[in-house]
């Protein structure tokens, strides 16, 4: 199922409950659109040592791993400093950085300064739209934790991601879901290449379960589907979203 | 700093961002009011050998571990198997359980008969205002993923934890988060029992930084903010919140 990739969220004020995350939403639903499988979202705290061992562990595990937050200037952002850490490499002033920071602010304090650091043989990555590039080592992209910035540069990278799209299939309905599981199941064991979700929730008036199918192949997808429609009562079925 | 938790959030449709979720939020809220140091958030397919090896392994490291998802009646609600595996105990048909699901459904299917099972040697919990308890096994929290049940279910255990309260104030600023970047390390130096973090926004009129300080200890919380307070430019303060 085309390439794999985790997201690693790194932030004491999450694990608090201070900030509701949404970066990783945002991500995931841009890698699924894109055919990339993410396997794994880690939420850790501002540690060297755990952001270390994730972000090493990841990049030998999964084809792509995003980082965001703990890029800023303050004394809690060390995700470039753990990196370096977690690759045996030294946190070294990228000059190219320097000179932009130096644009905004003539007289770089220690802490601006920080914003140029980057592991070692890092790369620098910008499609042009960026005011201040994205940084990249090995297979790890690094981006800030604000969601705003996290997205325009996601944007500016995201064509790199030249995967097969997933295409899926939403079906609403008005239908206990231990009712349609035997039907589900039976659907799974005849089509292979097909993957099946069914998402109950409450308080909605409009449906009750909501059951996706998912596949690179848009044959086997459509077949299953018609297959489910088929062995469904056609009062329960709410509405089918492409 | 009190005891530890982790949370593990179980299901392919957040991965793949089909499905925005929100439980990790709510919990990291809860424990940080309770006074529980929540250390992480997985979120992780439904893979009987993932969930296993996560959940052995933050049940021995950290004090609570909090599940969500997976607990269904569908092929993909595999969490209680996964336990069991992880624990190498088999999952076994709970009596008050199985009971409860046949009160509902007088001939139970193998799907709705699947919702009774438990690891061997589980125990309920209910503090009475549950229709269906929650499950618990060693210190594993098993919670379902629809955020209205997980919430009620939550709130019926919250007694259980009786921890110290964390204190928390926040400083929301219109300033440039480098600028105070010194100051914020300074007071930490100062005021070893504190904590502090300071989160910027973009694209907000109110304010540029939020700035919190986090102590068990409100003498050494009140002096920390006094301090910071003084040494910050008046008119960049835009409120103090308690």
């Amino acid at each position: 199922m085309g390439k794999t990739a985790a997201i690693i969220i790194i932030g004491d004020e999450i694990l608090s409950g201070k900030v509701q995350e949404s970066n990783s939403f945002f991500i995931a639903k841009e890698l699924r659109s894109h055919g990339i499988n993410l396997c794994r979202i880690s939420i850790i705290p501002d540690s060297t040592d755990e952001i270390a061992e994730d972000v090493r562990k990841y990049s030998e595990k999964f084809d792509y791993v995003f980082t965001s937050g703990g890029i800023g200037p303050t004394h809690d952002d060390i995700t470039i400093e753990s990196i370096s850490k977690a690759f045996n490499v030294k946190p070294v002033i990228n000059n190219t950085l320097k000179e932009l920071l130096e644009k905004r602010h003539p007289n770089l304090s220690p802490e601006q300064l920080k914003m140029a650091e980057v592991p070692e043989g890092a790369e620098l990555v910008n499609d042009g739209t960026l005011s201040f590039p994205l940084i990249k080592f090995k297979n790890i992209f690094i981006f800030p934790g604000i969601p705003e910035f996290l997205r325009k540069k996601f944007f500016a990278i995201v064509k790199l991601f030249n995967e097969p799209l997933i295409l899926l299939k939403k079906v609403y309905l008005n239908e206990y879901e231990s009712s349609i599981a035997p039907i589900l199941s039976d659907i799974l064991k005849k089509y292979k290449d097909i993957k099946i979700g069914s998402y109950p929730v409450v308080n909605n008036s409009e449906y009750t379960v909501m059951v996706t199918i998912e596949s690179l192949d848009e044959t086997a997808l459509n077949s299953a589907l018609a297959n489910l429609l088929e062995r469904l009562p056609k009062e329960k079925i709410v509405r089918i979203e492409e």
